[in-house]
């Protein structure tokens, strides 16, 4: 689960995953939302996520504006198939697409 | 806001309201989402609602039940267009039709 | 987990949950919280503890009151050690005793 | 409720701000909870006053860590009596102190 891609192979999975970019050792991808409500609403649902991985987002919220953040402390806060997989939840849960 | 529609009103106005009913003085809709966790996150997303109205709902949750029941109590618990127009907005929150 | 205690047993695992009672094969409490929003909030706490443990409680909310219930399905609808430690779970988030 | 405290006001007022401080023309405060759902927990009762108030703050969390940072935008990202105020009634909100 905490598996390195290489960046070849983080370059294709990323092919997948639209609106997400890697940066900085870290997965990241910023939402804006109709109102203040679905972002807090939105943070709520990946929360429940995060929790059933053991794997927490970095969050940062202004109004409509959330900006998410992945990487895996363990691994050496480097990228992991587990931020993958998070970014890849994340996605089915994103109805504002 | 508190005004009482007629019966004949009511009819009307629940034509657009898919899934709502008018029982025991009230309106109610019954939804099943694909999770408890979508339905907890609903149940926010429509409590910012509620606030912002100050109109509250019932509220009755079981795992991925979430059943909505809307009267007004200063009107003597009847339905007023304040439930009506609750409703309308729960209807505009619910991507779970 | 899905030991169904005695009634014995049960009413003596009950001294610790304070306003917690044993009505119709379920365990019951009615909360009543300083407004609706500490209300929901206190819902989101509570389905954190209900994903963990795989557990689900029946909520009920009307404003700032919220009724929770919990009995275990899966063991024919009665109560069961997982109820009593879900009880006990939530008996540590309130602190609106 | 735009009104730009003076430097010595503000000073004076953060004296019943434990653990806010004024930075970059900016109220922030760090949080530390007992858990991720904590954290989560409390961002969602914050929203409801940031909502009430139409004043909404920069959240940024990961696992237990919460930082709220308030300012105010419509009076050129200063600090307002509004996010002294906001700041106030998030205190009133922390049982985690």
């Amino acid at each position: 689960m905490n598996n390195k891609p290489t960046s070849a192979e983080l370059e294709l999975m990323l092919k997948d995953l639209p609106g997400w970019s890697h940066e900085n050792d870290a997965l990241t991808k910023s939402f804006t939302f109709a109102s203040f409500r679905d972002a807090i609403s939105f943070i709520v649902r990946v929360a429940f996520e995060a929790e059933e991985m053991d794997h927490h987002p970095e969050i940062h919220n202004v109004y409509n504006k959330l900006k998410i953040t992945l990487r895996t402390h363990d691994a050496g806060n480097v990228v992991t198939e587990k931020d993958l997989m998070l970014a890849a939840k994340i996605e089915t849960l994103n109805t504002n697409k």
